[in-house]
């Protein structure tokens, strides 16, 4: 899995932060979160093309996170893409992009829109799953787990020889977890393939103030990316506005025993980040900012 | 006059290109033409601010002239702007506004929005006006003409004084055009004072096929802001998509003897725009190809 900043900014854009959008690339599909003014101009940056399977997860109705939908979609049609488009958020996401439909035109694909009730799954597919929890911001908001499916474990040829299994149709029986009968005897998959290694999770917060329902369920996430739109001496703004500092961003990948922490959604007050990066760094030393266009690959 | 070119891209942005909007800055207020997608930040970028008395006129409803105004606005509003934001536009504009207001709430300040429904005057204000034209593109769409008030000419204190006239108040009425009368005696104002100077004339066609209409009512003007979609071999699609060719652009601009032209609306297909320059230099030699953040001073 690729992870892209396509966006990093608070709810204003500045110079070198574009609004809030996060795309994860995982065998050839896109996962976005939010989906802020520019992001397809970000896209086309970051070399995301926009024909590809795509789920778009929608933190909130703020325009800083949704203001790139109408332009995306256009963009969509322009290039012709046939892919139907799902797109999962808060209630009220139906009724935004019926308002721009109607005044740009339908696009030229399908439009699946998820409107996101109650915390739980809001995508299950075969390589990974989606779940929303709430966050504490303003309004209908929600936080997303990325959950990739585990993966096989690895197979050990010399085993299954060893065990007198042929190369071929068997192996692969044996490899999907299946024990099969060979000259009367029984050969267990865990005998010669290894136990099936768990698959990435990445927790997106969106904009919340920090809550330990994120933190809980973010448990052993690989990468938590987590807003810090303010330094602490900015934490009764932070907690008035619903958003999180720096440390308490660094406190909740604590808590979750994060792989990595990610700080994004900046506030343009800060042309120089060192400030949320240092605070973090002495709660959480594993953390980065994000910058626009900023990559991680996660083994 | 100083005009900035915010986003000179076609229907879609590129890397290099965003979408259409144009800044003339103009004795400390803002004039935008159209606004796509990522005009506010284009605009922290060109140093415009958000605060100053700012008119905005859209040339038509495309995503890509109009989907920057809710992140603008919203911007405007995050800044406590003040001031009242005018935006004039094609019918339909106001439907537009209210359906992201009511999704992302209503502005702090307030908007006055003007729907124009036929060709003229749509803004006469002290310093300057701006007239609509009916562009030939897609449903409802205008070219505006930008004309500057003319300035008084030059004073000649030395004709005063030899004419008896003390330095004093006198000056400034003989200044602002009134005869005056002094000890039974009348000193015309164009005695001493210059005729007036004809302000700047910039003439903006937004998307359009070339029409006659657009050079005609461009006549003499300084500045010629002219699509180009499209290179000459492409002249079919630019009749089928209503939009003009860099040649057909030159003509519009050599017919109304524009003292400079800048091709715009820059098709992504072209990276290097070589193609477009060279072709309307041919038929007009005065002539830029518009880059994102390009400024230029108009005397």
């Amino acid at each position: 899995m690729k992870v892209i900043f396509l966006g990093t900014s608070g709810s204003m854009p500045s110079q070198a932060r574009s609004s809030s959008a996060v795309a994860v690339r995982s065998k050839g599909e896109i996962i976005l979160f939010d989906c802020g003014e520019g992001v397809q101009r970000q896209m086309v940056a970051a070399g995301v093309g926009f024909s590809r399977p795509t789920r778009i997860f929608i933190s909130h109705l703020h325009g800083d996170h949704i203001l790139g939908l109408p332009g995306l979609i256009q963009t969509m049609t322009l290039l012709q893409r046939e892919r139907d488009l799902y797109i999962y958020g808060p209630r009220g996401l139906m009724g935004f992009i019926e308002a721009f439909n109607s005044i740009l035109g339908d696009p030229g694909f399908d439009l699946v829109v998820g409107e996101i009730a109650s915390e739980g799954i809001v995508f299950s597919g075969q390589e990974y799953e989606v779940r929303a929890i709430s966050a504490d911001h303003d309004g209908p908001s929600w936080s997303f787990m990325l959950e990739e499916r585990p993966h096989p474990g690895r197979f050990h040829a010399d085993r299954a020889l060893a065990l007198g299994v042929p190369q071929g149709p068997l192996w692969k029986r044996l490899q999907q977890g299946e024990d099969i009968e060979l000259g009367g005897r029984k050969v267990l998959s865990i005998d010669v393939v290894d136990p099936p290694i768990r698959g990435l999770k990445i927790a997106y917060s969106g904009d919340t103030r920090p809550t330990e329902k994120f933190s809980r369920a973010s448990d052993g996430a690989d990468l938590m990316i987590h807003e810090a739109t303010f330094d602490d001496s900015l934490i009764e703004k932070a907690e008035e506005d619903g958003h999180s500092t720096a440390t308490q961003a660094a406190e909740t990948a604590r808590a979750a025993g994060a792989g990595m922490l990610i700080l994004t959604h900046i506030s343009s007050r800060y042309p120089d980040a060192g400030v949320l990066l240092e605070e973090a760094q002495k709660v959480f030393p594993k953390v980065k900012v994000a910058e626009d266009l900023m990559e991680l690959e996660l083994p």
